[in-house]
């Protein structure tokens, strides 16, 4: 008997550069509520999570690998007192899949313990690690958010605000960061709003999330996003704008919009499915097809797939039905299976299918593999 | 800070009273197509999971709590050897969560070991288990499952046939088995055909099943229901009726067609999916309304709503939003927030259903908590 | 790069029949006062252990494999309320450790629920399983305790000592037995009394244990052995023999005193420690030796080789050191080192037993395999 | 029912500041090799363990919490190729008790990674770590050890071995460290030379070990010790001193002898049993007694009672019994049981010390408790 081990046989194509991060500042429930916002942003990222909240001028953190339902209960949550959190949920890719790599991050700063939760990736992260280590820095993990730490680390003059910005001067690509530091919540996105960040308030106190979906959650008012270039301090005396770059041209990541954010969020002021069903119907207009039946890749074709058959007057069916309990990897018998990671994740409907001339919409084709199996 | 720990957030009104059934004999993988079997079947049980398999007259077997994705991998499988195999997966109440309920059961019988998974409930056990117990039978678990296998072990004469035979002729109600004896494979269904059972073929292998849906991922080719009342067996001559109870009413389980089943399989010989369909057409007659959009609540009520949709005219669209890392377990903030379970599992898509007049198509109102909820 | 995984390098030449068991009736921490009595009976047994408490009339059972002291903690004995409890230490050869098999056992009986604790094994065991098998008996585990518990089942008329006394009637071998019925714990030991069993009293509260050195950790005080052969109940009303069986010759277990039992223990109303020193001083005499420094292979030698000593005037030293780390398994470089296994566990100190004429000596000799290696 | 949990009840009244290191150069198994290296000194730290091993250049590590033999298999060796390697067990007070302390930890410095593995803590640590801090390093854990590693990072120019004794110039107090490099590897000890280490051959490859018995586990032969603020290096052209400091007065930890050490190893040039027998001679010189026996307490008093015994011409016996199952935490009944942690640790044989008058000698007194205990 033989076995083949399939590693990931759910690769589906795609990016995965997206983590979620969550904070709040001035609640007296702080890390429930951060546990809250990341179990609702848990789609961005389900290798880690993690919360640092802070209490008495101290931050404690408890991090694990896998998914937040899991890995937090009530006991965990009573280990992080205090009025202020912040949270973070990431995707990596397996190489990177390490605890040391968890967010937020603790460091020990001139003036008191700061933590950091990152969502991005640095364009010049090769060459500031090289520049760090050759001035002497360790790195314990492999990710860029360590870069930023150790920048930081080396401002030794100014407010943590100062030294966050001048860190950040050094540094080139995308970043929605959250930063808890002893008295305050400093929220900053990239000049090019590369990855979204929006603030919202919960019966007065700040919340920070990556996507509004985490607001609905927990029943906070979304306010308005962190504008790209912009940094924004939550303490004591309130919300307040500290920075503000001039407009550049815009650098959103459309994966947001197409298939890493929830459809029930805002992203970049627009409503998720919104954009995705007139995405669909855009494609209707230029790939129209004569068929008898419109069918989504779910979950994230849906919207597409409602769009072109709304512009197109195809009728819409699910024809297509994806399994929720695909793990990372999977035995698959000697005797090998046509197509058998996708065969594991989606099975069509003969009766929608069958016979039929069907328009399959998926949310996007980057490698194209998966739905090169599905013609096949 | 108060924490409530919520059991089971997602509750969600209904009846979980089904198992998944997979069997193969004769395929010299047998463990690792029952494996994928189960799989296929994961939404019929998460509780636990169980495969075992017959290698030259001894039974091996392997059950964990949890996913089979989670706890079964290449070692594993590795100590099932042989060619004819069964699995199965479990759904319980909390209280009954417990390996020892975890199947396939296996004892040794006058003939040989037996091993059998059930999908299924005696309507008698109580009785059956006071008298069985009078007799000085000991129970491990609390599974109706148990007392067929006592009252097969209590019957000493005749072939494994006859004393499965006599044993079921003492209880009442409803049971798909599958019986893996020393060289066969014995498939029954009670007479009512409360629970589905599907057979198949796999490159000329006989194949066992709750749904279709499992065919479908192994390549194997549906042949037949197992008919109620129906025994049949599996073993190297090839497979044969070896019972067939004249025809009583149907005693089919209509929760099979609405929810259980994965709407991509067969049940009870029709598409689950379009049942489903069909019933959401008959809702729109018996229950029209004038509405702006159709919304289904993902994902078992998708089917009904575009039926619904179909033929009522009125446009459908994904108006809620599942969440699919719910686990069973949730810490709610002690300032509780309204409908929080629902929440956790369901949000609304604002761009579809703010201002408009929304028909919402569960899959079925049991209890109608869910649905009460999402109302408010 | 070759590896050799030695399963077991530890094997010691040496029988592992023993457990350990421990009761205690009418005291209202009976869990917390079981779990001390098996942590000092952990030596008899590290496979698994378990408690059983009554409380109300219900039994509730923890059992897992393993260490007392890694397994049990304060919420595992708070969810064992009540005032009687009884507990077990198993050890278990490789092949049957598993949790089917760790005690105590319990069975719902003619007359409410039953546990067993047992230390011993039946000589009669393969004709009494294979008649209850034929009889429709099923079995959970390979022990032979879970045949008395199908023989007492059986039984369905009279008290449960009745019960007791007609089942064990039908057994023939080694047993020391604590029984926790809904309102008493029943102590029984086998006619030629080949396993330890010892009554107590903790403030009022009868207590039963294999060795003392039980009632020494919780402050108990030894009143005398249970009898071969003598069946003692207590309940509400106290403690009373209830059988007494006419005097046998004697099968009392020789390795008890020799090496099961711990040094500090009194086992057959003897001290354990005094008679190793006896066995020594014995052996001074009947093998007397031209030497320099009589050596223990500790720690079970230690006794024997401070009475050789004393008897023959040759000085003691501890020319051996044991690590105690050494775990079940255990790689070996593929280079292999000679006698590692025991190597790993006993390495000599140069300064005593260079160029010395050397007594070595052990607690007993069974295949030698130990003791050869340790000569080469 | 109220349960006290009690936080290491065998708290010993003992120092625990030892750790053990070991490393081997060009050995076709170094892991291998290592991994028996650091099983026979796990008395030297039990919170911890860890292995390097260089292969091709690049440093592999594996650190797990917990015992050597319980965390390390032959899978996770078999991920730690190459012919060089170095290990670590760790002792660690609770508090630091966490898998960021463990070791070897590895940096990338700027002629590649170096592993390093350290026995002993510094007197200016504090001020180093402000220092360092001050700088902008970042520390991950809390152990002096990081504080060596960034010392290390910070110089940029020169050889390892020179980069090495920079850094080690800033700090004061105790190490003895092995240093994996790309092509070596490097063993110092301080000036005053306050913990162990030695130097030996394995088949032609150098070994290190904080003592002796790990050489003769892996039958090496010892060379000789790593001096007094000596620094030596083992690479392909063989093992060459490299720096000899001044001769010092000697800061050697006496506790080693007394009772860090395994009774089987020398230490400092020293058989640690020996010398533990030769302080028992003089305290039966010092503190003469009339007395019937001398009593141990096991078994790190067990030398030094023997030696006791001798000179003063008292027996020695074995009058305490310890128990080898005593974990970190235990649970106390409400009712509390007088010198409980004392109890669960050691018990009397009444037939060695009833009504005699007792020497009992310990291996040191440091705070007294266990000795007031065992007095009252």
């Amino acid at each position: 008997m033989q076995l083949k081990v399939l590693r990931d046989p759910i690769d589906d194509d795609k990016f995965h550069d997206e983590c979620g991060v969550f904070g709040v500042f001035g609640h007296s429930e702080a890390a429930n509520i951060t546990y809250l916002g990341i179990h609702a942003l848990q789609h961005r990222g389900q290798e880690s999570a993690g919360i640092a909240a802070l209490d008495a001028g101290q931050i404690q953190v408890h991090k694990t690998m896998g998914l937040v339902a899991d890995n937090f209960d009530a006991a965990t949550l009573a280990r992080l007192p205090g009025n202020a959190a912040i949270g973070h949920t990431r995707y990596s890719t397996a190489g990177q899949s390490r605890i040391e790599n968890a967010q937020p991050f603790v460091f020990k700063g001139v003036a008191g313990p700061i933590a950091v939760a990152h969502n991005g990736n640095l364009v010049n992260a090769e060459e500031l690690r090289a520049s760090l280590e050759a001035q002497g820095a360790i790195f314990t993990g492999s990710s860029d958010t360590e870069l930023i730490l150790h920048l930081i680390a080396r401002e030794r003059e100014g407010t943590a605000v100062e030294r966050i910005q001048r860190a950040l001067a050094q540094v080139r690509g995308a970043y929605s960061l959250l930063f808890l530091t002893q008295d305050s919540i400093i929220a900053v996105r990239d000049p090019l709003g590369f990855r979204p960040l929006v603030l919202g308030k919960l019966r007065g106190a700040p919340v920070f999330a990556s996507e509004t979906c985490a607001f609905d959650l927990i029943e906070a008012k979304l306010e308005r996003e962190v504008e790209p270039g912009e940094m924004v301090v939550a303490d004591a005396s309130g919300v307040r704008i500290v920075q503000k770059l001039p407009p550049q041209r815009s650098g959103k990541c459309i994966f947001e919009l197409i298939y890493f954010a929830r459809p029930d969020s805002q992203v970049f002021g627009r409503s998720v499915y919104r954009t995705r069903k007139e995405l669909g119907r855009r494609l209707a207009i230029e790939q129209p097809a004569e068929a008898d039946v419109v069918v989504p890749v779910p979950d994230s074709g849906v919207a597409a797939a409602l769009g072109y058959s709304e512009q197109s007057g195809i009728p819409y069916d699910m024809g297509l039905i994806r399994s929720h309990y695909v793990g990372r990897t999977f035995i698959e018998p000697s005797q090998s299976i046509r197509h058998f990671g996708v065969k594991l994740k989606l099975n069509p409907v003969q009766h929608v299918v069958k016979g039929k001339r069907v328009v399959v919409v998926d949310d996007s084709i980057v490698r194209g593999t998966t739905s090169r199996k599905g013609r096949s």
